[in-house]
């Protein structure tokens, strides 16, 4: 099973590939998409979706995690998040793919045993589940261990799985009729 | 000029596109997208990009309008909203369109000749302004209003087009350098 993790941002995007076969989870990719700070936010968001787009494609993963807005102290840093997201997440339902949402608690709570871990310790985590060694940016990191928080659920629900594609299914086709 | 006005909303985003000959102005199109309630809100977002883009597709404007969103009682709501924005200015950018946001006080003092106007003092004057007669949806409403206001900014500021559309050719530029 392979997942595509985002950790999303309108400054910096991290994301990460991982794969698991068994017990062994390996990064395929991962990094941070940072359009050009001169851009306006719609240039931005629109930057984002596309290389995020780009990196559907290049893997095709069974599943895209977004990492939950949480709320910020500013309510417009807030709904520039939103902005993102959802520029995301309708990329990944363009291309086909399942879509997935943990809270940061939960996916800290996945990789550190704490829903209230450290960024520091989630990075060291992260590292440590996947044997990375070279650089490992924060937004990466994060959007590395959203994609281990889902692939340790997926573990423990894989009958819920193939319920959840025939909704998906009934989705589309409901969607389909809804736009003729 | 052609412009394509939208009033966002993950339940019903109301659309409307107007065009300006000399004094006067002409709704080409109006409606509601209204995705399938029952979707989750990645698909309702997908959907709602889609089918906006399908009418920027048909109707190509000079320019999209996005209202902007104001802070909702609810941090919840505000970020929903956020999500159906950044899907659309994607959408906008991704179709190569220019992109313009205005507030909804500054939408209704264009218009109304008031920033406190009601949505039905609203809807009188769009109709009055287009000469429309059948139903008209409060969000197609809206969406109108906010297509008649960049209408009659623009007519103030067409030697700033220019300067602004070299402005987006340089940013295109250096997105597509920096995404090298």
């Amino acid at each position: 099973m392979r997942v595509l993790g985002i950790d999303p941002g309108s400054r910096r995007t991290g994301y990460g590939v991982v794969e698991r076969h068994g017990n062994v989870h390996r990064a395929l990719a991962h990094g941070t998409i940072a359009p050009p700070a001169k851009l306006d936010l719609a240039h931005r968001i629109h930057a984002i979706a596309v290389r995020a787009g780009e990196i559907m494609e290049e893997f095709r993963p069974d599943a895209v995690v977004v990492e939950e807005a949480f709320y910020h102290e500013s309510v417009r840093s807030t709904l520039v998040l939103g902005h993102v997201r959802g520029a995301l997440l309708a990329a990944a339902v363009g291309h086909g793919l399942a879509v997935a949402e943990y809270s940061p608690r939960e996916i800290k709570l996945s990789v550190t045993g704490t829903g209230s871990g450290s960024k520091q310790q989630v990075a060291f985590m992260v590292r440590r589940l996947l044997g990375l060694h070279g650089a490992l940016p924060p937004d990466a990191a994060d959007a590395l261990a959203a994609a281990l928080c889902h692939l340790h659920r997926a573990r423990r629900s894989e009958p819920l799985r193939a319920a959840s594609a025939a909704a998906r299914s009934l989705e589309a086709l409901l969607l389909k009729r809804a736009r003729r």
